[in-house]
């Protein structure tokens, strides 16, 4: 399904979606496709388009969404052609979706109608919702496993993409770890995100497998200035002090790739770190409020740093407890590293213990992880008391590239061109 | 924390929670708490607050929420003082969760800063998002695995309340099926919906034990006229000839437990079956439009039965294929059974074969399942052509009680009183 075959004629749009459902006709006639009209239940929230073609991707400094896919697959061919096709693919069919449109075309394709469709349907009907695809590639990408250039790009590995570190105290589950590619769908809806992953998979059927999957709500990071900040699972607010999309210069600085940092086709990219961390909640919910806030060096309800009284106040960093969470992934014991966060809520079901298998699904982006999130956590693993309540499962590491310029770019085409 | 000994004294509510946050007095001073003030994100969902007391609980006829975390909790004392005083202290933190309250207090309870917050706090800030929390019992709460009556109720068990049988083709999951509770916790925002069974697996600690737990998105059926069908993940409406609220007479026949049907206690109440589907997406993304509507037995587009133009005809049962999902749970190949669904899609990661794990999490409420869902379900595990897409994961059944009536009543008063 290469730009080119995604027929583009599309006769009839879905048009009040509603109780009556959509008229006959557009059902049995040709091709379905997702129109831009709200269903009721969703009027109101954030249901526009987000452009998908600029300097940098989408998804990254975007106002976080409510809601998270993120997936990272295997590329399970050889044949470097076969990858750089499914990436066009990829991106073609992610510049429609992000508009709120079909991967492809529900009914007949390309006057086929044996072929199976090529969207899958749980999307049609609804709006764009805030939907955001970005992609990222995995160190495994230039060199696997057994060292082998599968792609012929080992020259092109970015220094910063180095294999992230062992931190004392994690015990990770390789097999929801690292991956050769990644995919982070956010969106206002995660039928529209849970969509959108799952078109890209079916588009990748033979070239990429799911690695591992993961779900999430409640970003825990506001990055604008016009969000509040949201509480992760511990019922703090998250991300107070986090980069915001209005803070250009400190984006410059902390976030995006500049020229000269390293091989030229990841200039206006940034390094995304993910880490699933189980937060032990029925623990913490027995500890006192005082001791609480002692552990993440804020109040509880305002959010504002100890002392302080208000959320955006600035903490005094020697005043705080010494192991506070606050005091040691601030910039002023970290050399001045900051990051971009973006990362959500999970609840997994539960652990078979009598607990809920919930925590935090962290992500940050970032300039150099080499300067910014591998000191920072080095810093909190060793000395962080709210390590006693958090269980880190996995880790991955992806250098995600520019945006894209237009209809004649893809994911992807300063690495592989 | 029984109803008494929340405190009632809340000095300040949370109030103009934006960028600012909370007034720093807020936070440092008294008991902190949840107000029914929107964040700007949320502004326009469907945010507000559905009534905790009626003749029925909450949850079942309401307008299907968006959003759905489920538990299954196994109790874990013998004491049925203290189930009892649970199930009481449960009740009273629902009625304040449903309202758009914190479960209990946030800071100093009752004057003890060194206790433990009545509340997580994850909620803060949020408001009410429709949130409904519905209880049911399990057939081990009357009487358990190895025979007992641990609580003295084995005589008031319903007879409708009779272990579901084996279905052919099923292969369960025995620690993901049953539990001798259950809480459904409805809303429009994951983050409102896991507040509410945490807080409530918190309060139970020592008398209940999480079993399994279940989070939803992007409810599969809609519970009302007002509401469009939306669609599961095979990409089809579902829950078209679903029972709606507005219709009382069916509702009357179909759903709600009727004097003389059984034990008195249950007069008012509906019996809820839940099954965890796995659908194999994957494969039925590779299969034909034509082959997947022959299954269905509607039109992928407009959800109209086959050979029919509205989604709302009629279908002619008797033209549909033989093995055709509608075809095979229509109430007129079934005694004239109904039900009324209210599943939820699920998308639990991916499961290490490269594919999602993703699929249906199904729950039907009825008047008597003996009469209803077994005989439909038994006609589909035989003949569904849908079955070759299904792996059913999980199955239990609860008898979900009549409403609370008000500050004196509590969830089983009637079964245990």
């Amino acid at each position: 399904m290469s730009d080119s075959t995604v027929s583009r004629r599309r006769a009839i749009a879905l048009a009040g979606v509603g109780v009556a459902g959509i008229a006959g006709a557009a059902a049995v006639g040709g091709a379905l496709v997702r129109g831009e009209v709200a269903d009721d239940d969703h009027a109101g929230a954030a249901l526009g388009a987000i452009a998908f073609t600029g300097e940098h991707q989408a998804g990254i400094v975007t106002p976080a969404q409510d809601r998270l896919h993120f997936v990272a697959f295997d590329v399970i061919t050889k044949d470097r052609e076969r990858l750089v096709a499914m990436l066009k693919d990829w991106t073609a069919a992610a510049a429609r979706m992000t508009a709120g449109r079909d991967a492809g075309e529900i009914g007949a394709v390309d006057g086929i109608p044996e072929a199976p469709p090529d969207d899958t349907g749980e999307a049609l009907g609804l709006p764009p919702s805030g939907l955001t695809i970005t992609v990222g590639f995995g160190p495994t990408l230039f060199r696997d496993a057994d060292g082998k250039d599968r792609f012929g790009i080992a020259a092109k590995r970015p220094p910063a993409l180095d294999d992230l570190p062992h931190f004392p105290g994690d015990v990770l589950d390789a097999s929801l770890s690292g991956g050769d590619l990644c995919v982070q769908a956010c969106a206002n809806d995660p039928q529209v995100a849970v969509h959108a992953i799952r078109n890209l998979a079916r588009i990748g059927m033979g070239v990429v497998s799911v690695r591992w999957s993961q779900l999430g709500f409640g970003r825990t990071s506001s990055t604008s200035r016009t969000q509040a900040t949201p509480r992760n699972l511990f019922g703090f607010k998250d991300g107070t002090a986090n980069l915001k999309l209005e803070e250009a210069d400190l984006l410059k600085q902390h976030l995006w790739v500049q020229p000269g940092d390293g091989p030229e086709w990841m200039t206006g990219g940034s390094y995304l770190v993910t880490r699933k961390i189980r937060m032990i909640v029925e623990t913490w919910d027995r500890t006192s409020l005082a001791e609480q806030e002692s552990i993440v060096g804020r109040h509880k309800g305002s959010g504002a740093p100890l002392g302080m009284a208000q959320e955006y106040d600035e903490p005094d960093v020697k005043a705080l407890p010494v192991a506070s969470h606050v005091r040691l992934a601030h910039p002023d014991l970290n050399d001045g590293a900051r990051l971009l966060r973006r990362g959500y809520n999970f609840v997994d079901g539960s652990d078979g213990l009598g607990r809920l298998n919930a925590g935090l699904f962290f992500m940050a982006y970032q300039r150099d992880p080499r300067k910014q999130f591998v000191p920072v956590q080095r810093n909190l693993s060793r000395h962080d008391d709210m390590n006693e309540y958090l269980k880190p499962m996995s880790q991955a590491l992806f250098a995600c590239p520019p945006g894209v310029s237009g209809p004649d770019d893809f994911w992807g085409r300063s690495l592989f061109s």
